[in-house]
């Protein structure tokens, strides 16, 4: 190809470059495949491929467009996928025009960690989130996610592609957890005892470096049975936050005070008769005494999941939902605020373990940032399925009965711990 | 039995009656069977079985208890299935000891209609719902179905099973509709066009009678690029009021906009460059315009359901929930008034059709009489089932894709309407 | 009503009988029922309720037709709920017009105990099972339950519905097993553990009393994990046959071999390297020895479920099918004859326990009286539902996860065995 | 790194090369990745990536290995990925034992691509199928891949990776098929008419330039009320060959004779009085006259799928199961033969549309090359996933109502035609 040549194609062209993990990461593979999904061309200018496997590659592209339109719809795919224009530039800044609105053409975000080419350096956006947008400070020295209702009329608001820089996450190389287990796959006829021990493993391993466990559950746990079991594994001290709902807490509580949840006695599970009003009389309950902390205080409530909680200081979370009986006193009712408090728990979250609830498990997912490690059990396999559909692809699916799994894994907790 | 016989038995036993079409709406083998679960045995002191399927059935029964705890129990349970103790009594009434809370003991309602007896007559308890409390009014001519959180100190409420006589809901006895065609099981290989045929003739027969239907719906009605069917269905007028949440509206303003939902566009089912932000795009014309309403009347907002709501004046309800973006202007964040909301669109609704949402469907069961006809559709079959457990035991449940449903269905209606 | 005027109806009108626990059974309920669906009339000439739980109840209706043909019809379906014609009649008969051909109007089975009225008393048809003819003996000392294929020329066949009684299930009474825990529903959210103990009591107490118990199982149970814990309850000397299919062999003794179950080790879920072999491996190992009896003798196959059938002289069943890899030696290709096979060890089976499999679980099914209870236990509900809807409605379906269901269930029967 | 450092290291390293789009085609990816999960370690000694998509890249490695044993697992795996070692070498061959049974430590197939080196160059296995083995011809100019079943005793059987290539697909690089629309992931909540009319632009196209298709159907078809759809199907001439059970091809017949399929009118979705037995009449039908072929020429089958077959030629398949009524003369109840009939018509097939059956869509997905395109719909997500997980990773799902499906499939490839 003569230079000739290559000048007038380069019209509706342009180099990016990548760098990382290009091909055990598959980012490469993407980006090549996402081309030519577009209907664009490319050329490979340069490629250093890490020798050994511990080295970084890079590579630079010669993308080719057939319009100039056509290459800002290049641009703006190639940026998800981690490659910027090779002459980095100021991204471009416009005032929001009032509170609560963006300016047309804003960035939106993605949930992997994000950078803003700043005063000639890279700065990384603080807080990221997916589907958010990012503002620059006034002295352009810091990059802030913020929610379309949090902008303030006058914010600088990132627009378009240009100085934005994303890293997709790299597939971690080393260890035994479950992540490297099943990859980003479900547990489709897989050996439930096995993968529960590498859940274990990874829980026990990341509390040893005083990391942060979340857990996010849904009634579903009490109903199954395994209340006990969750707080057994609050008791031993394996979780820092519990994100949940009215529901839960509704049939905690009517599991510590009458033996039953939606009035089947869990233990050997007869209905039992009159029970259907057990769980209206558990919230009448927590209404006398005014909160669920109180009952704990007064003596009234003496086990389960929330009484642990309570009793150990660990932080929990009841978001209110629009099928909520009561709903208790701790509930917040106001969706937008429940979503700030979840958010604060979720900050600096090492490993999300998500129980058998779909409506929390994708609230959580849409906050967290692709480098949170996520499990994810249900029953129903097209709840991991929409998780993953939603941008929460780093998740780990484990189709089973949270029944039968959550005793087994309290006991290999224990067993870790007393190793 | 020697009459002295009796007498000593009759120390832990109590005459019930009960009255309808006892047998082929499977009342009386219910009540039969509880009592043998229970451990109770019984006696038929006497039984006038309706000759013709037109009559009522009477059967009088004594119950016989191992102990006065355990006649209450069964005297509980034989409530629910509509016995009542042959002396009638005014029930116990107590007042609440203080805001939200109910006295101990106090009586929970079903979802079936529902009578107390004051004063000598049997009064139909005011807007009954299910997992409620029941006050009476201070001259004992009402009885009202009240949320344990809109108890006020001082409040009269039924305590305990005496004085209260519920209705079980009896089988149609006529017609061709869906609840006849399917009974009230989920439909597994059951012919699908028949079952649409048949949904479809109940809809247009209850709208030709001025009935009511409410449509509840989550986003998978855009998701399977099923939104201009529901939106012609509601622009013939088949559809009195929309009850959903902020995901629904996101994802059809986002469609009507840009073509797309959740980034794929719906058309020809490509997955659009850049489509990931364009429901984020939507939310923020929607905060420009400052209300889904406000788009319409700019003529910035010009098709799909929202449009059709607000161009044909159609109520519609978007309920918060922990997993909204934005959420839009019109959402009512907080859960407990969305839940008035809701109700207040239920009332009176002869129909309710649910619509691929675990979540709202759930919601709108617990707020419905049993009285009521809803069809559920769903490709989960966990969500009909779920739906039956928690108490809303007619509901019609089909298992079907969305996307492939409701095109069919709008079709129907067209012919109905035109024949 | 004069006697005239009955006379005059009774033109398209019959008495029937039928007796029981006519009313805590439902089957009075589904009479009505099915006379009304079908636009008949009826009405109650005689009733006597069993004034106590353990009596029967006697019920003579007079059922009323539109037509002849209608009356055929309405007998029809009476038959199968029970109800006969109050004046015995002995059925039709007619010879079979060629080998496996079934002279026209053949009756069809259901799966319930079904008498022929032959020579002034009603006989119990031998082998009953649904969907097959009746065969009476020449001397119409005997009715054979049989196969159309099995039909020679010149069989006496029974056409029609007259002289035939069935008797559908009554409810069992007492016990708290499984069957009255559940009732015939899926566990849907009901508690795992509470399940599992009672399903392990039901096999306990049928062993002690020296009923049998068939394992029905599907290669799921090797690739969860669950293979040891299903050899340790057959070790234990809880099953009386094991019918499956190739594949859990094969898997069973992959596992056995290797380590591993689709070449995933299951005792750490890591995937071996060049595990995918391990399989056809596993069948070449079977062909070499001759069979999976010869590799047992000859001290290669050690452990596992075919090991322990073979040891402890329990006999398996292998059916072939089509996806069938090999398939081993000792499975049985031909599906006409493997059916034979099965229903020879289900003969006078109490207690059928189905794991993981739909495609044996439905074969199964189809084979069994109404009266042999049946556990089915499988991750997808759609298995129990389409077993239920396929006539064996006395399943008891439970949703869960096998790997974690068997061990379980080996550790309660463990320790039942021991108390 | 000086070349005596290399050499040293060399004692436990091997030198491996892969060509093809290795980058866009994820290969390279695979290759880095596996090697790492091994605890291997490699060197990347050349790589020439292709400049412009339509260029194949090339790369050399240098694989680190712990042990010589280490270092065969290595050689295994990367084998299976399609890198070989960068010396050929001839394949170990070893005679075959005994008839049915491979010598020890012989190669099994994939359903990939697959080249022997033979006498100097690269020869195609021919009818490439997974987990097979390989014989090679005593000339050693053809290698044929055989069931384990077939083999002769003293067959050339490959033994060992070496000498043995595999070419794992590539991604299609234009179109917009299904296949590029879906990527290889299932339908969740995607749109249904988009889905549909894309699937019917592939099989358009396939037969306009006369490739074939297949169709894997099971009962559901006609259960759900689609048999009229595939018939129609069928009648266009766009069905070279139906795969099948007998279950299909009885209520097919039952549908076409009695307008019901498990007794239900397919037509209103009415339940027949006496319909429970239609499904035996139609079996005995087919018995009186002998066949499906002969009832058509007699001229009592005169519609359905199983009609439109025989008057047009398309051969079909009814593959024997143990759940079998009947079954159907033209059944072949050995399924070993049945799988060869199946092969025979699978042979060149270039789409495979599998339509509501787990069992037979596995089957047919374990005989097919990685290069035929496979279409899989089914309203269980758990077929589609279980497919892939068996080895059939190229195949598209469709989460979907069949009986919602078909009649679209229909009227858009009716229109194709059209056009």
């Amino acid at each position: 190809m003569s230079s000739g040549q290559r000048k007038a194609a380069r019209e509706w062209s342009k180099e990016f470059e990548v760098e990382g993990h290009l091909i055990d990461s598959m980012i490469l593979s993407r980006i090549f495949d996402r081309i030519m999904d577009l209907g664009g061309d490319f050329e490979v200018l340069e490629f250093r491929i890490g020798k050994r496997k511990t080295d970084y590659s890079y590579a630079k592209l010669l993308v080719k467009a057939r319009s100039e339109e056509h290459l800002k719809v290049l641009t703006k795919e190639l940026h998800q996928l981690g490659a910027v224009p090779t002459e980095y530039e100021e991204p471009t800044l416009k005032p929001a025009p009032q509170d609560m609105v963006a300016p047309d053409g804003f960035y939106v975000t993605t949930n992997h960690p994000t950078f803003i080419y700043l005063k000639g350096r890279w700065v990384e956006v603080e807080g990221i989130e997916m589907d958010k947008v990012i503002v620059v400070s006034p002295d352009k020295e810091r990059a802030i996610c913020k929610k379309l209702r949090d902008l303030k009329k006058g914010n600088l608001v990132v627009v378009g592609e240009r100085g934005v820089k994303v890293k997709p996450p790299e597939r971690p190389r080393e260890g035994v957890g479950v992540f490297e287990f099943m990859g980003s796959k479900t547990s489709s006829e897989k050996p439930a005892a096995a993968i529960i021990r590498s859940i274990a493993r990874d829980i026990h391993a990341i509390k040893k470096q005083q990391g942060k466990v979340v857990v996010v559950a849904g009634p579903a746990v009490v109903h199954t049975g395994a209340a006990p079991h969750l707080a057994k594994i609050i008791a031993m001290g394996y979780v820092d936050a519990l994100l949940t709902g009215n529901a839960l807490a509704v049939h905690d509580i009517e599991y510590a005070l009458y033996g039953t949840s939606l009035g089947v006695r869990v233990d050997d599970g007869q209905p039992v008769p009159g029970g259907n009003r057990n769980h209206l009389s558990a919230i009448n309950e927590v209404y006398k005494a005014g909160s669920i902390k109180r009952m704990v205080k007064l003596g009234i409530l003496k086990k389960g999941i929330m009484y642990e909680c309570v009793k150990r200081g660990i932080p929990f979370v009841l978001a209110g939902s629009i099928r909520d009986d009561g709903p208790l006193p701790e509930v917040i009712t106001d969706v937008v605020k429940a979503q700030d408090e979840y958010r604060k728990h979720l900050r600096s979250a090492d490993l999300v373990l998500m129980l058998g609830t779909m409506l929390h498990s994708i609230a959580v997912g849409n906050m967290l940032p692709s480098t949170v490690k996520v499990v994810c059990v249900d029953i129903n396999p097209a709840v991991v399925i929409k998780l993953m559909d939603r941008g929460t692809a780093q998740a780990v699916g484990v189709v089973s009965d949270i029944g039968a799994f959550l005793p087994l894994l309290a006991a290999e907790l224990e067993r870790l711990r007393g190793s």
